[in-house]
């Protein structure tokens, strides 16, 4: 919790790094946690980094971490992975429907909140998986992680896969509409998009699947 | 055709780009062939480069086009995208059987061509898409072109949109596959990640797309 009681997303940093109406003195902890957990995390991937070990890294109390960041979840998500949203937030609104419907709610919610961030963000998150191996082996204790808990909580078989298989999906939508900017899907309406994949995804999350 | 009459698989560059077999003066001049086809398909698109304008490049024949490469899809497919296969002919076996089963024949295609490439080869696709807008949009092109073949050829309705939705599946299990590794993706059976994809696949080329 922030000393007004929670963090705003609007206090999030703009594309050029610079942050809207905060003290120096907050910025200047935000960004020694973030430089602590990009190294971290690299160190010691996902599993293997504390809050308590970035703080101590930054030289701040592991407190900051919840303050600016909510979690180690949203740290990485911020720091590392630099998501325009809260990762946990996101998970929490999945889980708030009928299972038969999850599918829809996954595919409009990745559309919404990437096309919220505009495309640049999504590419420099591909960058990031290609580019650097220890941040690859982060990123996908945090992905598997995060679609692993979606998918337990139906009590679907062989999680492990269908977590993959629906991350296949979501990537590859991000890689055509974000990155290659295929027609008709990089301009296509959010609806349309989630008419024509959110089935194929809610059966990953609970049809046959061979 | 070659001097003996078939371009043959086994003569393509190896993986630290020296070859095996042949004279010197033949490997110049798919060396020069290659160099100028990058810089032509980069400056005027997929589209915009002509088979003559690449030869006129590379100081040779139009005619050593089609004995290294085949075509200019060839040429584009191995000089510019490095696949390690021919577009045509895998749209020739696609395109070979039941309409009802050619999304297992794509899954299966692709998997079967890329494991024998090697992950790096998917990985090195995906940061030519990531790295140069102007190699992002002769790939595009180049994409569209093939699987709108693919579709158009089943009689489908709204074919663009489909192209992109079978396009995103594909990408996106590669990138799961090669280059994010999840388990049990990056390690399945092609047969198991046939019987689970496939039939997605097919929705989005045959079925109800919204």
């Amino acid at each position: 919790m922030s000393h007004d009681g929670r963090v705003s997303t609007t206090d999030s940093p703009d594309t050029t790094g610079r942050r809207r109406g905060r003290r120096p003195a907050g910025q200047d902890t935000r960004t020694a946690l973030v430089d602590a957990a990009r190294a971290v995390f690299a160190e010691n991937g996902y599993d293997g980094a504390t809050v308590r070990s970035i703080a101590t890294r930054a030289g701040v109390d592991a407190a900051m971490v919840n303050h600016w960041f909510g979690s180690k979840e949203g740290l990485f998500a911020k720091a590392v992975l630099q998501l325009p949203f809260d990762p946990m937030e996101l998970q929490a609104e999945i889980r708030q429907g009928p299972d038969e419907e999850m599918g829809e709610r996954i595919v409009r919610a990745f559309l919404t909140r990437w096309d919220g961030a505009g495309g640049d963000v999504f590419q420099a998150l591909v960058r990031s998986i290609t580019g650097h191996e220890q941040a690859g082996h982060a990123l996908r204790d945090f992905f598997q992680k995060f679609f692993t808990a979606l998918i337990t909580s139906i009590g679907s078989d062989r999680i492990p896969l269908r977590m993959t298989l629906c991350a296949s999906q979501l990537v590859g939508m991000g890689m055509i509409r974000y990155v290659a900017k295929f027609e008709p899907m990089a301009a296509a309406e959010i609806d349309t998009l989630v008419a024509a994949v959110a089935p194929n995804v809610q059966r990953y999350l609970t049809g046959e699947i061979g």
